[in-house]
Parts: structure tokens; sequence; C-alpha cells
């Protein structure tokens, strides 16, 4: 079960799990396919000619095309408040090749992730538990006969996840694999070194929110009372921007800088009402550098209309 | 019971209403979180970890970001076809501040609406009779426990919404609030001056319709027998376009401007297969003036291609 | 029954058919409303308010708006997957004018179709034995009422989907018209002529495939025992792009230009990792020159980054 999340006999509520019936299970989608080419569609299509009332979550079908890293960050993001069920994950730029097609059983949740074996869903597992089994989807039993190989989602993930979630043997769809073979993706960058944070870009939401690979206690250790940090986009020319520490958006003047700690437990550069993703002029997978600010920065969020970049020998 | 819709008992089919079951009862969501980020599916993924069965329907996550006002026109627009049970409405760019977060039932249909106290129900809410009870979701037995307060969607409002959903009393939710103290936006301009209209665009639709904020009474009184106005979009060095009253886009001719009343009631500026929106150079909150054509505007529509802009000397 | 895969007494699974349990029946949406103004969440709205627990497939409602013929493409790809019951099929130029509004069940599956009769359902209903029978939708009980004609969707094909998926008979929608006068587009191109193909581009996908008219049985023709072909785009100086014939994405070089059978059984030209029709220079509709290549091209693959156009001399 997941830490104070996945206890179904607790009074208390936790994420994703507010007491629960039990049944029916639940199948979620993660993907890059994208609403617009029926993709999707074609799945939802199979698993509801299979099992018409499959209740079916759509995570998201717009991770960007083929990024396999993009795709694995927003499914652990959403891990911790899965429903219980399957999972279907595929940002597969590998489809029809040597890659396996599996299907994987978390340790501390009632959920199978379906899809590709390239780490999609590795970091997901991880954060439930770990991967407890793995089969490679080999029976063409519980698979879609295709005039082409290129569908894998539709003829492959699709049904072996209709196959599960309506109370099949995992064991039939193929050879047991050894859990410890998935692959895995390199881990985001996140290092200290001289009280300063090397940290990567996770993540820019829609609202240009900019998620770092550290958590509150890099924050505790980079702001100090005054709460303010520094932070250095990559090829600026050595500039920082000042950033304050805050708890929500609204804590913000208007064009202040702001860090926070995010509702999943990460860093976020954020603005109020403002994207600090363009202000930064940064992007996923960038690696910033978090400083702590020594004293209050000379451009003061309330004496100026917003914060400009300053370099590191004026703070 | 809206007008001639919510009449359970009635054999006949309204807006949204044709006879119904009573149960078990819809959860429907609008929000500004679009669909690439998963905020949405973790949404869903909260209700269904609670409600595998729960109903869900989708109005729209693609509001404009942290628009207020365009979330609360169109949850307004769709009000008379909701499936009763309740709404998640999300538009909050004040999350984690002291704005409310409150649940409402209206007074004339089964529907209670969850979101931030910031204007965005209030529409919705008055279209239906207007608020009868609030709350104040201040009962964290009711949430998500989180890192950070920026996610209230995933950690305030859908365990409410499942909770409601699922039977529970909406005053255990938190204390009632005066309905009377609910945030309302300003109303959108329409204002009669002279037999002219002053009107707001109140939407602009994908394919380029332009709604206004006026009904089928101010068309009757700007369009003569002749069944012309001239529209002039602000800004625009007070030229002005003769449009046609039409009963659908297909009435018109390629090129030619047309006003007609919509499938909402709303004045709308169309064209047939192209976008109003473009061809005016308007957008969203722009006040356009609207007047009577004293007579047959001197581009007739059949004699020339389309409509070129006209001094109002021309017409 | 649809071949191979709608015989509910085989116990072979086929494309969209694992076994089945033939109730509830499934209404599945194929629209050109876009998912940003709630067009397609007042459809759900309509269907839930009448049949909460009715399950939904959204196939996509991001059909270029008002582009009838992508969309009875998009609809003929999934129709061998379409769980059972209604499809709600809407691109619709015409709507509110004299074209007519159909309800068409087909020969062959346990599927009736719902939408305009401007040739946006014939395709997907040829693939499933062609039509058996067709209503005009003009029972105005069975219809929402509305202050404009302008959203059928809403107040004429979502209510007598309501009604059809509930059990209603299809005979009290409206009279019957003959199947054999519903509107037919013209088909997309594909001719041999001296050993050549001219092949029409049905779709290009998120992911920049380009699905070409034609199947197996043409690349059979052209891909000699080495298995290359050379594509010339239209407009291009008569330039040509050498491609080879491949089983999936994975198998081709960066850069280099494939061809392969999909999972539609179309012909595609591809990339890996990469647009296709941005190489090509190429869009839905171009009709594109497909010749056998005689013998290995002069920029093999493997011998250089990726192809470059050749003229027809250099092959």
């Amino acid at each position: 079960l997941k830490p104070s999340t996945r206890r179904p006999d607790s009074g208390q509520p936790g994420p994703g799990r507010l007491g629960g019936t039990g049944a029916p299970r639940v199948v979620s989608l993660l993907t890059d396919y994208g609403l617009a080419d029926g993709f999707a569609g074609a799945l939802h299509s199979v698993l509801r000619a299979h099992l018409p009332q499959v209740p079916i979550v759509d995570l998201t079908h717009e991770v960007r095309p083929q990024d396999v890293r993009a795709g694995s960050l927003a499914l652990k993001r959403v891990a911790p408040y899965l429903a219980d069920g399957v999972v279907i994950a595929i940002v597969d730029p590998g489809v029809g090749t040597q890659r396996r097609a599996v299907a994987v059983q978390a340790a501390e949740a009632d959920l199978t992730f379906v899809g590709p074996d390239n780490g999609l869903l590795v970091p997901a597992l991880e954060a439930l538990g770990g991967p407890a089994l793995a089969v490679e989807l080999e029976n063409p039993t519980y698979q879609l006969a295709s005039p082409g190989p290129t569908f894998a989602g539709r003829d492959i993930f699709a049904p072996a996840a209709a196959y599960l979630v309506g109370g099949g043997d995992i064991g039939a769809l193929g050879r047991q694999v050894d859990p410890g073979t998935l692959a895995r993706l390199p881990p985001s960058v996140c290092r200290e070194r001289d009280g300063a944070y090397e940290v990567e870009v996770t993540w820019v939401d829609r609202f240009g929110n900019v998620q770092l690979a550290a958590g509150a206690d890099a924050l505790a250790v980079l702001a100090g009372p005054a709460g303010h940090v520094t932070v250095a986009p990559p090829g600026n020319g050595g500039s920082t921007w000042p950033a304050r520490a805050v708890h929500t958006y609204g804590d913000l003047t208007p064009g202040e800088l702001g860090i926070l700690v995010d509702s999943y437990g990460h860093l976020a550069m954020c603005l109020n009402g403002a994207s600090a993703a363009n202000r930064l002029g940064t992007g996923e997978q960038d690696v910033l550098v978090l400083r702590p600010a020594l004293r209050e920065p000379a451009c003061s969020p309330r004496s100026s209309p917003g914060p400009r970049p300053a370099s590191d020998g004026d703070l």
C-alpha cells in the first residue's frame, strides 16, 4: 500500500482513496496519441466492445510525441491517485520492433501497468512499491490481428488490459520476465554543490509553472530566514533571477518570481498569473542553478514592478 | 425546475431532459486545466478511486487559462442541459489564497456546484433559479492531504464532489455561507442608445462565430423588414460592415456576413464556412455597435463576392 | 457481421471484439466540434441527462472544422473496432439547411449511425456491409426545442441517439428513406498507370505518417525484390524521393524514408522519429506518384545521413 494512501481499512481519506467500493476496477490511459487522430478513441472502442461498462480514465493523451521521459514523469505524478485496476501507458517510438510489450504488477497497489518496456512505466511503479511481477505480452490469443504492427495500443495493449480488468490471469498473457530487467531511464539531475543546487526542469505546465527535480528539503537548505533564492537558467550569460519562497501563487505581487513546494511535493518556479517558464526562458530538461540569496535582492519585489535579471555580483 | 426543461413528471422532452431515470447522479467538469498536463485526469482518478462507476461529463477543460469570465459564460451556456448531480467548475487564479472554496445548490435543479467563490459559478446558478444554499469547503475530513496548496481541484473540489454525488450531506463539508455574499462578475455590456445597440462579444467559437450579449428581441428592434443591420467593430476608424439577418449559416452566400439567433438564444455574427471573428477583427470582450440598416446596403451580398467595410455615410 | 470481427459466437478475438457481453450498448462520438467550446460536453450532457450510465466513446472531436471528407475517413478507419450501439458523427457545414438529418443502420453490425446526410457516414457504413435501413430525423418529439437551428448535435442527433441506445424504435424518428439516396463523396484517387501509382494522401497523423489510398497489393507491385520505391510529391519540380519498404518505423535508419503497410491496411510513408509529411512537403488530399525503384537508390540510406530529392533520371 502506498504510504498513507492505499489503506482501504483506515478511516482516513488519502490521495486517490476516499473509501472505495472495491469493484469494478478501472482502466486508466496515458499516451502520446493526441486527440485528433482517433487513436485514443480506438483504445476506448476496443475496451468497450469487450466490456461496455468498464470505467475509463483518460489521464492524458497529450504527452509530447515520442517523449518517453515526459510520459514517465506524468505517469509518476498521478501514480498516488490512480484508481485501482489497469493502466495502459503508451509512448512507444519502438512500436513493432524487438522492444518488449509488458504487463507489470505494482508491489503496493492494486494496479497493473501495460505498455512498452522502454522506461515509461518504471518511475510510477517505483512510486507504488516497485514492480512485483512482469510478463511479456506474447500470447496472440489476447491480441487483435492487424495488417501492420504500428498500432500496438489497439492491437496488443488494449486487449491485454480488457482481459486483465475483466478478471483474467496475467500469467496467460505471456512468459514471466525478471522485473529487474525492465528498462529504466536516467534519473533527473538534482545535485548539491557548495550550497547550490543544480536541478533539472521536470515539467512546464499549461500555466508556465516550472517544476524542478528537488523537494521541500532543498528549499529549506536554500532559502534562509529571508526566504529568498536566486535562479540561473542555462545559457544566459551567468545572469540570475531573484525569487521569493511563497506558499501559493496569490502570495506573489504582479511580476514577482516565486518558488514554492507544489502539490506534488516538488519545488516549482512560478509567477502570479503569468508564465515563469517564459520569464526564465527555460523548458523541460534544462538544468537550473539555485543559490541562497544572501541578502534581500536589490530589486525588491515591492519596489519595482518585477524582477529583472541580475548578475551574481549584484546579490 | 428550469422552465420547460426540469420537469421530470412532464411527458415533454426539454433541453437536457428526455425522461430521465433519476439515478445515479452525474459529475460534470469544467476547468481551465487543459488536457496536456494530467490535471483533468487526476480529477477523474480521484473520483473513480472513490466511485469507480460514477458517470462523468467533461464539459470542457479548455477554458482560456485563468479567464474566470469566459469560464462563467461557458458554464452558463450549458446550464440548461446539465445532467442532474454535481458540477465541478475550476478557473481559479486565487488557488490557495483566502478566496473561499464553496459548494452551492441551485434552487430549481438537482444540481450542486463545487468550485472557487470568484464569480465563476453564479451565472449558471442564476440560470437555474439562483443559489439556494452555500457552504464553504473547510472540513479537512473531505479533503486530500497535499504537500502544497496549488491543486485544489484534486485535493478539495473532487473529494467534495465525490462525497456529494455519493449521497453525502452538503452540511458536513463546512459552515453555511450567505448565498448573497457569493462573488459576482460585472455583467456583459448590452445597452440600447438612439436605436443602436452596444453589445459585448461573449464568445468566439471554433468556427469563428461571434456571440453577442443580446437576444432575439434586440434583432427585432434592429433589423427592419429588409432584415439588415450594420456592425461596427471597436477601433476600426468608424467603418462598419453590413450584415443580413438569417436563420442559419447555410442561408448566407459565400463571404456574406450574417447575424442570427444562435442555439443559445443569443445574437451571433457569422459567415458561411469562414470565421466572422477574423472578418471583423474582433474577439471576446470587445464591444460592437449594431445599427439598423436603413436601406439595402450598397454592396449587396448577391452583387459582390463579399461585404467590404463601408463608412456609416454609405448606408 | 464484419468479416472475421463481428462474430460473437466465434472463440476467436477479432478487431474490436474480444468476446463481448451484449449489453449495454455504447454511444460513440465523432465530430469537428473541438474540445474548447463545450459542444462535445453538451452532447455528453444531453445523453447523460437521459441515460446517466450510458457508455460513451469519444472517437475524436478534432476533425478539421467542416472537413466532411477527413471526418468520413476517420470514421471509416475505426469502423471495424466500434463497440455495438449508436454512432453520432457530425461534420455539418449545412446545419439547419435542407440537408437531411438521418439515422442509418449498418447491414453487418449492430450499429446505427446518426448524423447529417452529406457523405460523412457512408464510407464507414460500407465497411460494415452497407446501409441497410435509413430514416430521416424529422419527429420533433425526439428533438429538443431550441432558439436557433445551429446546434443539431445537441438538439437533434444526441436526443435521437439517446432514444435509440435506450431501446427506441428507429421507425419512430421519421420516415424511411432509400439508402441508395444517401449522399456520397468522390472516392480517393488511386490509379495504376504504366507500373506507377497515383495515390491520394488520405491522412497525415500526429507523428507525420502519410497514409495513402492504396493497400498492400500496390506495394507488392511497386517494390521489387530490393524493396525500394520512389515517391514524387506534387508540385515539386519532378524531383522524387527514394523510400524503402519496411515492416515498422524502427526498421528505418535515422532520416531514411520508409513505406509500410500501416495498421489499417493502407500504405503509408514514414520516418523513424520524424515527420514524413514535413519531409515530403505534402498534406491530405495531395496526390503522390509512386514508382518502382529499378535499382538501389544512389543515395543509399546507410551511406548518407538521409535521403535527398533525386531526379527521376538518377534512379
